[in-house]
């Protein structure tokens, strides 16, 4: 590649592939930010996680000189525990984010200590050519960083996931007089983040969630309240601490994440729990219930979660009825929907009174509206543009964000992960693309299940697998035993003895065809039994199972 | 049961049994309302459709007078083509809803002629006991009806699915002045939809749309105009082709239930092309694009449906670039969401502008809102009330409105499917269960799938599966053959030899232990190196694949 240029290229982040990683290399530096995962789209069968290919970082480990992250959300610093095995360099962000890395590195097993570096907005931090200051920003976690990387060719700024709120629970709000002046020196290029870009307006300030909140503490003296929300929120749980000392109520914390993320924040003093409210959920029968809030993991319905085995009843600490509000402070995720629906309907059914985002302000994004969008543009005046973070739609709605800010298209590049765009300090163009894609890790196997594997999957999960097993003697000609069938998830055995039978016999069939052809080519012959059946199959009942036929020779 | 008394159950259509079917009970006469399909949740792997159990209905076939059905959608006709296999009873509608029903039925074999009726509102048919009225109701399909049932105890009036729209298309609004009139005399039980009972006030005229499509074809004289919407709604897509005719375009359709509905509605009248501007969709290229619009099925981003295959390239007659502007005139169905962001996704990817009803008026709803469930009662003034059609939270919604509009909690019923309410002039009480339940279609098999072929298949699904096999003498003691090691759906082989290799050892010491200790039980020689095997890879990978071992004797 050209010489002398920057180079920007996203290895997740961009489009669907929602997993933030993007590196920037000038010359013999190459510096990383974020380093996210992903989770499994429906048609990836039993995979746990999704995260970044990065045989690019690999091939070039030489050059990289650390990873800088924006802030403590699954999608920035999920796949750092894989990647760190084999890029193994230091790691910057900030009090909470290196706080939840740490939590998180705990639960592998590495043959080095990770360097991580805990760093303040305000610092700059040098690495080979790129200077990388830590800018603060809001979001819906707390020590939220945008970027702003100084490169030989110019500004690099880099949003990260922010908003503006002009009332923060605690602490500052998005810096932007210091955003203001590196506008003023001449920014390069604007990495924007897309999520909201859809939405008109400004995304309120989280203190309307406090609001809310309050109010229904106070309608609701007579029930204990369980709220769940996104565990990482750290200003929301607050809030809810706050509204339960302020009402006289004692807070229980429940489901694994929850637990963990309120610990480490108020270990690092980014919660505070001065009327020491907080009790152990083992505790909560000591109270009246309409003296309790229990803040719990499963906004999202997930299967598993703490609400949804509240939900169902098999939550060993809480028991739900009609004494009971639930809160469900979050929205779904896109493709969450029916499971948050089925846990509203199980409620329900209990007699819980729910409230949630559709009847209550119980929640706030954390992410930019337009208006917001556009006080970056105003504020950075870049030269380049690049919408990132979002889905195509997203990024397409950006992009027509930042031409009514007056930018030229040519100036704009929607890119995919794996496109390389070159800088220089007066041009941009695409240059090529490095190796990409996404590794699936399932159990504790790490891109070992690839796309056949998962067709397979998807196969037998769609009609369940037959086995025919037979032991021949080819040069008799003569089957010695079987052929035998299993099956399963094909049909109800039971029900379906006859065709089995049958099945046996086309089996059995197909082989003796092939040996008095006198066929010895063991692939001919289950390819032959393969078909034979499958037609069989598909005419009786319009499946298609998948048939894996074993034939041995004696 | 009791004598004299009216039994009224649902067997479908409650709560999330998202299928419609209602039996009332009268002594010796048992009629049907509606008859509708459910699709399958994402853990019912490999299932087509799910159609309600009716196991009570053939235990009481002598009984059965009829099936009385108030509209032409899935959930409320689909399993008649399986149910009217045994349940050999009339069955009852209005024109469009016969018509699809004829159109589905020829897809199936009967060995008897179904018998089927078409009614006109106002019609009464009488069927044992029972007087059945239908009753003209706007709806998201045409010919829609409810039906005032008079029985013995009083009468009984089903919503259908329905909302009040003063400015209808083509035809009347909702008979309210019938309604009225029924509501005078007296209304025993009020059977009332559910699905829109979050939603405050009156859900808009069908014709708000109209003029929505209006506006875009007026600001698109340029494009080719792609409009997907849900099949069934003829008066949606009577409007596009009115909206085609004004502006100077020829209409093309694609997409298979999208082409049968509307040559259906077109032969019953219910849809009509006085401009004559219908093309075959071969046709297209004889027009220049921006005198074409072309209605799809695909609004709820179903893969291989028309706008699918046209959004990933792969159909064959349109081809979309940025000259395209499709419209989805359709909301997304909870648990669709995901699929429709797909589509639109890749519509942005190549450059088509996207519509759809977050940005604008596209698309209004079929069902009554709050204000619209209030005026039932207000008309109906029903003794007794069971709201139907819903999921748990909008049936719990739908009885908080009847309570505003005065009803006693006592005198509203929230049913589950096979609950039995009996009911007398002046009463009405739970009275036991009847046998229901999901029926899973799969393929031609109707219940040949059950919870165990379902397991099996989520297991295969997740793991994949390992199959060992062994021939063994066990007089002998010793594995004459294998063990040979299959797996699918597993790991990638060529980069897992290593761990199958280990894999055959460990069966081949499970087998030789139990031959060693004299063991000849196959299914503890079998266990034994199924648990072996687990444990094994467990431990080496985190993951359960399914293990199939087949051991033959010599």
């Amino acid at each position: 590649m050209a010489k002398n240029k920057l180079k920007v290229v996203f290895l997740g982040g961009l489009q669907e592939i929602g997993k933030n990683m993007c590196a920037l290399e000038y010359e013999d530096d190459i510096i990383i930010v974020d380093c996210g995962l992903g989770f499994p789209d429906d048609d990836m069968l039993g995979i746990d996680l999704v995260i970044p290919d990065v045989t690019y970082l690999e091939k070039n480990i030489d050059k990289v000189r650390g990873f800088f992250i924006t802030h403590g959300h699954e999608d920035h610093i999920g796949a750092l525990p894989y990647i760190l095995k084999t890029i193994k360099a230091p790691v910057y962000g900030a009090r909470l984010t290196i706080g939840i890395i740490e939590n998180k590195l705990t639960e592998h097993s590495f043959d080095y200590t990770p360097e991580l570096n805990t760093v303040q907005a305000g610092d700059i931090i040098k690495a080979g050519w790129f200077k990388v200051e830590f800018i603060h920003v809001n979001h819906s976690i707390v020590d939220a960083c945008a970027l702003a990387i100084t490169t030989p060719v110019g500004v690099v700024f880099h949003s990260g996931d922010f908003k503006l709120d002009l009332t923060p629970i605690e602490g500052k709000m998005t810096d932007i007089a210091r955003i203001g002046e590196i506008g003023n020196k001449g920014v390069l290029l604007l990495m924007c983040e897309s999520t909201n870009a859809e939405r008109p307006g400004y995304t309120p300030s989280e203190k309307k969630v406090g609001k809310s909140l309050d109010d229904i503490f106070l309608k609701n003296t007579d029930k204990r309240i369980i709220i769940a929300t996104f565990s990482s929120n750290v200003h929301r749980v607050q809030q809810i601490i706050n509204a339960s000392a302020a009402h006289g109520r004692k807070v229980a914390v429940t489901g694994r994440s929850m637990i963990n993320i309120v610990s480490t924040a108020i270990k690092l003093e980014c919660m505070h729990d001065p009327e020491n409210v907080l009790i152990d959920i083992n505790d909560i029968k000591r109270y009246p219930p309409e003296q309790v809030t229990i803040i719990t993991t499963g906004s999202q319905g997930e299967p598993m979660s703490a609400l949804y085995r509240m939900a169902f009843s098999d939550h060993d600490k809480v028991e739900l009825g009609p004494k009971d509000l639930v809160v469900i402070s979050a929205n779904a995720i896109p493709g969450n929907e029916k499971l948050v629906g089925n846990i509203i309907n199980e409620l329900y059914r209990k007699g819980v009174t729910v409230l949630n985002d559709a009847v209550a302000d119980v929640h706030v994004s954390g992410h930019a509206c337009q208006e917001e969008l556009k006080l970056l543009h105003a504020l950075l005046k870049p030269k380049f543009f690049m919408p990132i973070h979002g889905e195509m739609k997203h990024l397409i709605k950006n992009r027509e964000i930042a031409m009514e800010m007056g930018m030229q298209p040519d100036h704009i590049f929607v890119s995919e992960i794996g496109k390389v765009l070159e800088l220089s300090r007066a041009t941009a163009k695409w240059g090529g693309n490095v190796p990409c894609g996404r590794v699936l890790v399932d159990g504790l196997g790490v891109g070992d299940v690839g796309n056949i594997v998962l067709r397979d999957r998807r196969h037998l999960s769609q009609d369940g697998i037959i086995v025919v097993v037979a032991t021949v003697d080819v040069e008799m000609g003569d089957i010695v035993s079987g052929p035998d069938i299993v099956s399963r998830g094909f049909v109800y055995v039971r029900e379906a003895e006859e065709l089995m039978e049958e099945l046996r016999e086309v089996a059995k069939d197909a082989i003796d065809d092939c040996l008095y052809d006198g066929c010895v080519d063991w692939n001919e012959i289950k390819l032959s039994v393969k078909d034979s059946m499958s037609k069989f199959i598909f005419n009786r009942t319009k499946r298609r199972p998948m048939i894996l036929p074993i034939i041995m020779n004696v």
